[in-house]
């Protein structure tokens, strides 16, 4: 587990609250999603649960059963949204490992073949091309799914 | 969902029904753990649901909770087995996002400082290592974990 505290002041913390905005494109009881505003492809989507936790290390363990869910529906979403070949999911757990925001997310990114990740190098998305490719995901939702 | 079917003659399914050997690090009711025999890092494991699928596209989502309450408990476990900096957790769907086999499976990564992960090569690595890793893991799980 790790030694560090949370900080209710990170990035996802204040987008749960609605302090700040961001491309929200499902939310259930236990999780939102939103889009990366760093993508390291087309549609890269982050599932950030509900409950505060640092990482995966610290987290609930009761709550990761809907955390899960989230991202199982989340991948089935944007694989079709972006008519993608393959999903790849990556979680992050401390800075050595590539965490950079400390409250628990998941990375949902589609792939393409031949096409290779992008490095999550500090560049920023268009918002446009963000806000395309959120109601593209929206769309690909089962019908009924809960929204924001 | 993925179109193509699953196929018990995987090599993690030979793994679950005893067909070949693995060295096991945990075992409960939802997951097993194994050594990665081609880790891109030092404690590399992956967590093998019992839940036959091809990935978490065609997962059964009932299984999900149990498989994740499982990655938690493997990433405390090798985290503190090698006193790691972080660990990262990544999980492939379909082979243009990193999958090789194709039984759902969660690779479980301990990070230090300043070292990068090495490719998934196909280097294996000796078995003694493997062995040896194996078992600082066990040690490392909490009392009364179940264990292989």
């Amino acid at each position: 587990m790790s030694a560090q505290a949370y900080d209710d002041q990170n990035i996802f913390a204040r987008i749960l609250r609605g302090e700040i905005p961001a491309h929200k494109v499902y939310e259930d009881d236990a999780a939102i999603a939103i889009m990366d505003v760093m993508p390291q492809g087309r549609g890269h989507t982050l599932v950030i649960p509900k409950s505060p936790s640092r990482n995966l290390l610290d987290a609930d363990t009761a709550s990761l059963g809907g955390l899960a869910q989230a991202v199982q529906t989340v991948a089935r979403a944007v694989k079709a949204a972006f008519d993608a070949d393959g999903v790849t999911i990556t979680q992050f757990n401390e800075a050595p490992a590539g965490q950079s925001v400390f409250h628990l997310h998941v990375h949902v990114i589609p792939r393409f073949e031949g096409v290779a990740l992008r490095p999550h190098s500090g560049d920023m998305e268009a918002d446009d091309v963000l806000a395309a490719g959120a109601e593209k995901i929206r769309a690909a939702l089962p019908a009924g799914s809960p929204t924001p």
